[in-house]
């Protein structure tokens, strides 16, 4: 059940960008789990990739082609991560890449392939080239929202966003789709997501993009605090908007677009969080006055990843001795104890490390009752911040994992 | 429901070691929640406390009293924390030492204060003090069964191991008792475990004892990586077991002494991951040839506080992929994927980074139905080494943290 998403919002088509999904059967029969994303030519691309030590196949070869060329095609399976499946599971991402190349007639360096589902298993290369032709007879620009919920896994919505933005006189337009729901501390970008505009954005600048976007999107969420071996995140620029291309970072037009993109990957990793796995609540730990970003980010991942506050989010119950207990455990250098405040939705429940005298317990009650809570913690030692979202632990986190392969 | 525990065994009572148990009522009638640990003159002790920077109110001042004085007596009671109390949790702690050294005639700095319960609530002064009367009644060598249970909280089952050993052809005892069972990833010592003999011991070796033990047990578990504000581990040696005292370490007889105390500890700790809250299976996990022992532990701490892994472990699911995630995700400086190799109750599963050709789901699954699960990893990049017990992630355990205040 996911926290305070009202459904798919209308997703803008992006001119040079055409998406096909289709049901290949690939782990249950009838279910849309493939999906080709076609890009016009000249359309440049970056991503980020996890950076958990134990690559997917898909990951390894993703990162080898996008090396090479600047993609023509994007395909991406469900079911099978086609991650721990070593020289075999390369061989079928490549598989994959060359038969999705052949129907498009470009080369097979040209096709990014992209897995997210069970891992250590091998990818049913045929079911899978066998649906290709399906996906590429369904490509359309107004495709995306078919593909949002053709990369959904344990996902209970769809996930997407679009803006426009004026780029110097230019309306271009920003989609993107992005599948969660466990497995989800990224350490680059979200386990799967695709962001395309039709600005002209040259390699570096669009690199860069990304970059500042990811950091303060994927980034900066956890549901369980695991990182997955196939966390990928791409951002096309198809340059049909029709403006010239914005080439240096210096371009006065960057700062506008840069927002932008970041506003759409925002959107897409608090979708990720508020559809996590079990999710009841939707967290936003905001950790402030603190010595360094570093610091108050490994404070706000102490806080957001403690199996305590989590079931206690879940319970509805302001047992702030436990985020206390996290913060006091937090890998920081130093921690002046005695100058911590903690806020709760507003409610000052923790002042100069001790229970705040005007603290009572029903309010911290009351504010503990709503779906959406700020955790706000002040280290009164600094003026660095950080925030992460994050959602809660509950008996259905418990369900949805224990089952996920029966 | 704990794994493999079959009640508490025979407790030896260590002469000079008096303990008295009683019910006060401090947080539900009826239930035994105070104890008092009287120590005979000469008895000397060593501590070690919880590294979490919010320590509690009666962790600071058993510091600071045991910094002055070998202590005669310990008191112990569980509902209340008393941490996040500030100067008036102190003021509490302080009056509770006091009350007791009236009562057997020694000095408030000669008694060490321990509390376990709910953080951020005043201990109620006065029904503990006026219980403690009774508790001092009760003192009797006996008394350690009763006080096993007197400090337990969310445990379901007393936990105590005892020990004889030939120290120089004079037989000693080792006897002690500790509580679990959530909040569970000491950094110091365990959520509170007291263990006593009647060994005479120097306190320079005695705590160098400590260290040894509690480094091989109680800071190798984890039950949900959260680290308490309250945790304590003493080790009280009597010395009335006659023989001549092991004043350094150099003693012929200091490693028979630190070995049992070593055994003693980390039967205490496995019961507190085998009592751990919800807990099914009781998990070790071990870590070899890896290139320090600094490495071995983060990647040892890495599977065993993921929730996918315990989620898995739970379903008796062996999904090894998980367990290469959080392997892959671990904090350390190198990792070469193509080397590694895993054991699940020895079937192998994963060698040289990949599926080893031979392993079959059948052997996986039946391997996983058992309650005791050993998750052996071998990095192959050195000689180095470490263990961990854990336990799995159950519905039980989000029930147990979601209604513990209510």
């Amino acid at each position: 059940m996911a926290v305070g998403l009202a459904g798919l919002p209308p997703l803008r088509p992006v001119p040079g960008i055409r998406l096909g999904t289709t049901a290949a059967g690939l782990r249950k029969p009838g279910r849309r789990d493939l999906v080709v994303i076609e890009c016009a030519p000249g359309t440049e691309a970056a991503a980020v990739f996890t950076r958990n030590r134990f690559r997917a196949a898909p990951v390894l070869v993703a990162q080898a082609h996008l090396a090479r060329h600047a993609p023509r095609a994007l395909v991406v399976n469900t079911g099978y991560a086609n991650a721990g499946t070593g020289e075999p599971g390369r061989e079928d991402a490549e598989a994959t890449c060359a038969a999705l190349a052949r129907l498009l007639g470009c080369t097979p360096a040209e096709v990014l392939p992209f897995s997210t589902g069970v891992i250590g298993e091998r990818l049913p290369r045929e079911r899978l080239t066998a649906a290709l032709p399906a996906a590429v007879a369904a490509l359309s620009e107004a495709g995306w929202a078919d593909a949002a919920h053709g990369i959904m896994t344990t996902d209970t919505v769809p996930k997407g966003a679009s803006r426009t933005v004026q780029l110097g006189g230019t309306e271009i337009t920003i989609t993107g789709i992005a599948k969660g729901a466990g497995m989800i501390q990224p350490n680059m970008a979200t386990m799967l997501a695709f962001i395309a505009t039709d600005a002209a954005v040259a390699r570096p600048v669009l690199a860069d993009c990304l970059r500042h976007a990811s950091a303060r999107s994927f980034n900066r969420i956890t549901v369980d605090g695991d990182t997955s071996t196939n966390d990928a995140c791409v951002l096309l620029a198809t340059g049909r908007a029709g403006s010239s291309p914005v080439a240096a970072a210096s371009d006065a037009r960057y700062p506008a677009l840069r927002d932008a993109v970041t506003d759409v990957c925002t959107a897409l990793a608090q979708a990720i969080v508020r559809d996590g796995e079990g999710a009841t609540k939707f967290v936003t730990i905001e950790v402030v006055n603190g010595p360094s970003e570093e610091d108050c980010l490994e404070v706000a991942y102490a806080i957001a990843n403690s199996p305590l506050v989590k079931t206690a989010l879940f319970a509805s119950d302001p047992n702030w001795g436990r985020i206390l207990a996290a913060i006091g455990r937090a890998r920081v250098a130093a921690l002046a104890v005695e100058r911590v405040g903690l806020w709760i939705n507003g409610v000052c429940v923790v002042r100069d490390g001790g229970l705040a005298p005007d603290y009572t317990e029903d309010a911290g009650r009351a504010a503990m009752q709503r779906a959406e809570i700020t955790v706000r913690v002040s280290l009164g030692s600094g003026r660095a911040s950080a925030q992460v979202w994050t959602c809660d632990f509950s008996h259905d986190y418990v369900s949805i994992n224990a089952d996920y392969r029966s």
